[in-house]
């Protein structure tokens, strides 16, 4: 999507090989409008996948997760990284975080998500699958199934995208970043 | 607005005499529709007081304050619960939780909003008031203007709705509820 690779050009920094900051539109400040053209394109790419449900997880994937959930007219759910007192039956898992190096649980409420619903998965990065992996965890508990994995930007280097492609999953990925080599992205694509 | 008064009434689950649950529709799954219908129901009411920033604190103001930002075509902050390692400039303050009891702390990135912005607040529930100070606090160290807050549903039984009138805010609720009594919802107006 050309006009994100700009955005991300001309608004995101380069921290290091392994890390883009992109918080002036989308993980901390967010730019509707070009929220609103990324959930154009993913609606393009999922429109008959016959999708009942959007699942993201909690924080910077809400955005793009409620733009896509109103252009395809299907409620989303985004999973917690803590669980509230109040839920009433919740399936729950672990999840690896390098970025904290520790690990955390999420979790979701089971009877949001049935067993006849097709899930579009949304999120904003992927590196190394390990909140992906979470998310494919309470889905499948759930007995729904996973038609696509809709990402803003990849980091193709990492191991996510390999693990999400071996298992079949329909990947469509907004960005595609396949180096990042003194200070420059150099995109997959 | 009667549609989530309904929405509540019909979906929500009164937990106590404070507690209501509206995670159906809201605060865990998300209600697209329902969302972009508070969305109108906000900038109708803010429409003139020009508006340049939303603000909100992660993380179930996210979708409302998304919503009403792509109505008035400006770009939102969501205030952060935990310090990403990669924040430039930060401006922090306290905020203390009565359903959790513990006091946390909030930041944001000073460059993201400045001394020309008129600011709306948004923000699921409005209870103590507890949230809506912090952000207050941090919207002026930025010396951004606040205009407005915008809150999905208020508990005026408890005391944010008086701080925020007396400090002469434009507080908008879309559902008040006066009094929460032997499991039935008492709307103030």
């Amino acid at each position: 999507m050309q006009l994100l690779k700009e955005a991300i050009e001309t608004k995101g920094r380069v921290i290091d090989d392994k890390i883009i900051k992109i918080d002036s539109f989308l993980n901390h400040q967010v730019d509707v409008e070009l929220v609103s053209a990324m959930a154009d394109d993913l609606y393009e790419h999922y429109k008959d996948a016959g999708i009942t449900k959007i699942i993201t997880l909690e924080t910077s994937g809400i955005a793009p997760a409620f733009a896509t959930a109103l252009k395809m007219n299907v409620p989303f759910v985004f999973i917690k990284k803590a669980m509230p007192s109040t839920m009433m039956n919740p399936v729950t898992t672990k999840v690896f975080s390098f970025t904290k190096n520790k690990v955390y649980e999420v979790c979701m409420e089971r009877d949001f998500v049935s067993e006849n619903d097709k899930v579009l998965f949304i999120d904003d990065f992927l590196a190394n699958g390990e909140a992906f992996k979470a998310c494919e965890t309470l889905i499948k508990a759930c007995g729904a199934e996973l038609k696509g994995v809709g990402i803003v930007v990849e980091k193709a280097f990492q191991n996510g995208h390999k693990y999400i492609v071996d298992k079949g999953y329909d990947l469509y990925c907004l960005a595609s970043i396949d180096t990042i080599k003194d200070g420059k992205i150099i995109w997959a694509d």
